[in-house]
């Protein structure tokens, strides 16, 4: 492609609502134009580069077996009553009435549409496994849509559903996407891992999620410094710790700890450490769905220097689902005193303590008297422990649950999960098949998603640098650059043989041919910007050496190429 | 792909509410499935072909220099509103308010997205002309979706928009896009004929429709016998006859005609022929827009045996547009009889005539008083003519408007429509560009669309037979059909061998791999469905002969190969 017959728009300045890297650089490089919020046009060269990543996907998960479909963006609401998301989905799912007053939405997924055509369609266990994608656009209305298109409105998504009569057969296709999902993202160039995910509301017994390694996540990962253990910080382990609790060695006392509220300040005023005090959070606890009145209130104990893992603590029966922390005003009337001031001893209500603050002797904690705080205070002695559980999120250093190393964390950035779903929506909807038996079976599912325009922005994430971003060859808009410097006949001669020569080898290339008026330095800046992997200059000067300049995108220097070797270099070097 | 890993779930009922041929076999066939009136969900088999044409069309389009990008779905309504299509599009248009209670529409086109991005990004004529594409899901909220794809809610469209500061400019790329359209129904293997087209209310001077030719098209089309003049009936122009009006032989006679309405009841009852009659139509006349009172009423007159064309007669400066009939009532009141009676003879409003009836002499008409019609009217004498104009749809047999050759009509199904747009958007949201002096100005634009998911269904309207569909080469899911008969090692490895041969050439072959309760004669029926326009059949007794039957799905009988020739057989006969 020629710069002169293609359109890149790009941006000197840092456009000042972009606050990710990733947008900013889509906006400065002409690859997306934003027309609403979290609604965005992709221009030639972003769509190139999301289309090579649907192909990606597109070409491994047939590999995998997988049957590509295309469902309707918009869904009757009859199915989604069916499944009860009508009720439960909130305003992220975007409604609307046809002109017939009939009510739909636009599918911000597609577990609905896709179990009642697989009631339909499928009838026996012989059609089994059966796994269905495909990639399409969603629409999910973010009450705030932020950081492009890492949080936007209308994304491009693969989503694969899977359909079996046993779990072992999930399992099995399971275990195939994991390991579809890793030659994708290998295949994409990315630096990413899978890590063991929370399955949440959805539902299910096992969850993966991929995520794409960038100080700029969202999520925190957790990884084992000796083993392949890996989770998402929500899911992660917080084993027990190897010691055994001490006897008491001290009384428990009152101290006066006036206007002594948080960890930090109760620490520094006992001048001790944070792992000497124990944190007692109050949150509601579940109720039935026909309870009368305020919901009972659950205790819950960190150690100081350690948090609360909301998730972990929404998996105890006793406690309400999603975590509600009880109000100030409500520990007050119940406990008779604030927040801050609460401790575990002498507390009438259940008490939920994690494993490391379970193995503590002589901490500190609140006296359930505004103003004070307990020394000295012990378990079984002091206070009582319903049951020990994990509840806090782990730490670097803390021990890997598989008992081989030590976690350490890193930032990731979520672009694919999988799920094994079980039976929530074909037991909804009721799609069975016949077994071997001929008996009717509702059939289980998994389901498999990749956040494609998520990606895009993910890779660059991922891959910048103070000039803009950098392409893995593989979803690179072009994947080599070429500006040609000086007027001579052989500089336009050679020009046109390589670029001839590179494209009509499959080769996506750009060739720079503005003229003398835009500066060969912002020729280079804007070729930076766009994240060409490789670069080649061909000037009177090298070709008076008889050489061609080539510049890998994420190497300092430059080097210079034989002129007559410079396409055979170039198709060694290009991962094509 | 083997039939036992995919999904064609066959059908051998014709589903009761589908009325057209491709809904009914694309059901049939297992390529599409409804999920709600207007919204289907495409089954691998279908999806195929979808991407097929998909892929051509967007090869061919940047072959032609357009340049791909993707607009949102989703709409914010300003655009509208600045177009000002907010308050004239209908509730075909899918409006809805996001949860920030912002009004949105889901696109059924992008003119105004394309010339908001036109506006921002381009600022020079140096950087046009620029046509930009997408291929896009789209949304139109039909009153009454029908035919399967050839009318639903959601369908595929490629939809590009060129942009330009000179009308030589735009042409050229309109003549370029109308080559393409060409390439790509061509290269899809469809008979069709681009045909001049009326621009309608989307404006403009100048429009082509790309019909493909089939007895099920809603559309009537017109060639010329010997030149390539084609036209959408809506624009065929019907040319003045060659003979002159006849001088008045008969005097003006009113005849008791009572309880004849219909130019059929006339003719009979006075033993006329239709080209003796004339049919007087009441239409409402153009008015200001502050007109205050009912419209003034215009007469429009064609020959008994023509048709009134109405996109022609809304192109008379004096009437209304939309065409408007006058009601009885106000015909009653303010022609002194009913509808049916009515004659150019005394009418004390503007009579606008056909080419056609403005020679008649000596003719039939209605008398203006119920019960009576006048024999012997001549114009002048006894009706005056406001004006003779292209009034009437032409006929087989009329005279061709290039005067090569007379008319005859086809059936089509409109696949695609090019447009010169000229000015209406760019004028209505200020999209400019500074010209060679240094001065703005509004661009010109053109664009160009193609029913991606329309192509699907007029190529099945298009070839089929009772036994099924019947693909081109280029589009069909599956070129070959492999059918392997009896279980010998022999048919076993033969299978395989050219299986995987014609695979790895790149073939879409179709391996029907269902074991022996499934009996050859279903094995062909499906196959015939489907329309895989080649089969092969590796069998025992075959094999005895050292040949392979094949099939073309066109032709009515089989012919043996040997089966060492078969693979090169295939490549020579199946286009790739």
């Amino acid at each position: 492609m020629r710069t002169s017959q293609y359109l890149i728009p790009t941006v000197k300045e840092t456009p000042s609502d972009a606050v990710v890297v990733s947008h900013q650089l889509m906006l400065r490089a002409g690859m997306i134009r934003k027309i609403a919020a979290g609604l965005y046009t992709w221009l030639p060269l972003g769509l190139k580069t999301l289309q090579k990543v649907e192909t990606i996907v597109r070409q491994e998960m047939n590999k995998a077996g997988a049957l590509e479909v295309l469902m309707p963006a918009a869904q009757p609401a009859e199915l989604w009553q069916e499944s009860g998301r009508w009720e439960q989905y909130g305003p992220e799912l975007l409604r609307f009435k046809d002109r017939h007053q009939r009510d739909f939405c636009v599918g911000p997924t597609h577990e609905e549409v896709i179990t009642d055509l697989a009631r339909n369609e499928l009838t026996s266990y012989k059609q089994l496994p059966m796994n269905m994608y495909q990639i399409q656009t969603k629409f999910r209305d973010e009450i705030r849509p932020r950081f492009g298109l890492m949080r936007g409105r209308e994304f491009l998504m693969k989503d694969a559903y899977s359909f079996h009569v046993t779990q072992e057969c999930l399992q099995s296709t399971y275990d195939k996407m994991h390991e579809t999902y890793c030659n994708i993202f290998n295949r994409l160039g990315l630096d990413f891992r899978p890590v063991e995910a929370d399955s949440g509301s959805i539902g299910g017994s096992s969850s993966h999620e991929f995520h794409v390694l960038a100080d700029s996540g969202e999520d925190d990962i957790v990884f084992s410094t000796d083993s392949s253990y890996a989770a998402n910080i929500e899911k992660a382990e917080a084993v027990a710790p190897a010691t055994e609790r001490q006897a008491p060695t001290q009384d428990k006392a009152e101290v006066a700890t006036p206007d002594q509220k948080t960890i930090e300040e109760v620490t520094a005023f006992l001048n001790i450490n944070a792992n000497q005090v124990v944190k007692t959070l109050i949150v509601e606890g579940a109720v039935a769905e026909d309870h009368q009145g305020p919901a009972p209130l659950v205790a819950l104990v960190v150690r100081g220097d350690h948090e609360l893992n909301e998730i972990k603590a929404e998996h105890i029966a006793a406690v309400a689902e999603p975590l509600t922390f009880a109000s100030d005003e409500r520990i007050k009337d119940a406990l008779g005193c604030s927040a801050g001031s609460i401790g575990p001893a002498g507390l009438d209500i259940p008490v939920y303590v994690d494993r490391s603050a379970a193995v503590m002797s002589d901490f500190v904690s609140g006296a359930n008297k505004d103003g004070f705080h307990l020394t000295g205070v012990n378990w079984d002695r002091d206070a009582q422990i319903t049951e020990v559980a994990d509840l806090r999120n782990v730490v670097e250093g803390d021990q890997a649950p598989d008992g081989n190393g030590t976690l350490t964390i890193k930032r990731g950035i979520e672009v694919g999960h999988i799920f094994q779903l079980g039976t929530k929506y074909s037991e909804a909807l009721g799609a069975k098949v016949l077994d071997q038996n001929g008996k009717a079976q509702t059939m289980i599912m998994g389901c498999y998603g990749i956040g494609v325009s998520r990606v895009v922005a993910a890779t660059i994430e991922q891959n910048n640098d103070d000039r803009g971003m950098i392409w893995p060859d593989a979803i690179a808009p072009f994947q080599i650059g070429m500006v040609p410097m000086g007027k001579s006949d052989e500089v336009k001669e050679l020009t046109e043989s390589i670029y001839n020569q590179l494209t009509a080898m499959g080769y996506d290339v750009l060739l720079d041919d503005r003229d003398k008026k835009t500066s060969p330095g912002v020729k280079f800046a804007d070729m930076d910007l766009i994240g060409i992997p490789h670069r080649i200059v061909i000037s009177d000067r090298g070709l008076n050496n008889g050489t061609i300049e080539y510049k890998n995108r994420r190497e300092a220097d430059a080097q210079d190429i034989a002129k007559d070797d410079i396409v055979s270099f170039l198709t060694n070097t290009v991962k094509h």
